[in-house]
């Protein structure tokens, strides 16, 4: 893990962009105690996505956590995959069209992208927490491509608390990894959002075998998840990081 | 409107209770500023719900409200009602037998009980509201029976914010008066409610008319509710009464 820049931001939070091999990342830390770490999630891009992240990021950190994100398989500056930018293509095709979108479309995107960013993940965490910044307790981790949370929460023991964004669809076959979750989760929904399939939302929310489990639905389309979810994600994570 | 005991509780906050024509009510305020009202539904029987709404509005005044509660018609020491009874036992029943309970049986419930317990509701606010430890703004309702909160959210133009308990059945019937409700809304709904419709409760949540309305799913069974629920609730009447 290599540090390229480092940002004192106007609140207080550093902000230093790293290298992991040859995945970017970013990571958002404050104060002089080291501080649980939550690891975002991010669509893809992580330029273009910088905005958003930043703003979750820092929403974070002001409350005591350390924040990090890594770039995903086959987006922004790391190598296409011929096969998952022709599955993209199929899925947009099909929500373009109206059409119902299959299993098996979702599954040749969705699946390699799993098998390969849980271990980039994993190893993000190997060498984040061994950063005096951070502290080498229990890890959240925050939205991003719900399929990756999902398996991240099912198999890495050193997530605590999940907090995974219904916006993206799952594979039928990871309905049975669902099942293995037992972490606290908190699932956001936006109830409204046209590219997304409610009701798959609702039946993983129902698979996940965690006792405590938590489905805030709201209105304002994919990218519309109210402000007022934030102070929430802080309570659900001091809850259980804290 | 007449007090007829009233109780300094160890946090502050004090209690009375009150008759409005025949029907008993229990009011909880603090401090001296006028502080805005929540109606508190109930599931009928004050004295057998007493801890649980007492706890609920103790949570709320200490957040600087004002919270009042009236009981049911035919319940507690009221009337009863001969046709209420019949339908409640045949609900009852289906229950208990695994059968679907008919639309009918939810009807002829549930119909009679918001015709009379909406205007009661109303008389209610008129009279809270004149008090001078009650702010005459906007009003809140949490919980109780969600079939009169829907309609109170509906009809009641005082009413700012919703909180509704998606833990009793509605007939279809009440399902176009959901689309006329307007003002922000907070459904929580226990997924795992053994005694509730779940499918029923999300049909409802989507033909509420409401721009911001927001479903918070948890476990724990029908009187489960978890206790970080409380002070969800009081940031979304500050967001909305204050």
């Amino acid at each position: 893990m290599h540090f390229t820049s480092e940002q004192l931001l106007d609140d207080g939070v550093l902000e230093r962009r790293f290298t992991l091999g040859d995945i970017p990342g970013i990571l958002w830390t404050s104060g002089s105690e080291p501080a649980p770490l939550i690891l975002m999630g991010n669509p893809g891009g992580l330029d273009r996505m910088y905005p958003r992240l930043a703003a979750r990021a820092r929403g974070s950190v002001v409350e005591g956590y350390a924040a990090a994100t890594i770039e995903l398989p086959g987006s922004g500056d790391r190598p296409l995959d011929a096969d998952a930018e022709q599955a993209r293509a199929d899925l947009r095709q099909a929500v373009q069209a109206g059409e119902p979108v299959s299993d098996e479309i979702v599954t040749r995107l969705v699946l390699p992208l799993v098998d390969k960013a849980v271990p980039e993940s994993q190893a993000a965490l190997d060498a984040l927490l061994t950063l005096p910044e951070i502290n080498d307790g229990p890890v959240g981790i925050s939205g991003g491509v719900l399929a990756i949370g999902l398996r991240l929460a099912a198999v890495e023991p050193r997530i605590a608390a999940a907090l995974l964004f219904a916006g993206s669809y799952v594979p039928r076959s990871m309905f049975d990894e669902a099942r293995q979750v037992t972490v606290p989760l908190l699932v956001l929904l936006q109830w409204d959002d046209e590219g997304n399939d409610r009701q798959m939302a609702l039946d993983l929310f129902d698979a996940f075998g965690s006792k405590e489990k938590t489905l805030h639905a709201n209105m304002g389309g994919h990218t519309g998840v109210p402000a007022f979810e934030g102070p929430y994600a802080n309570q659900f994570f001091a809850r259980h990081l804290k």
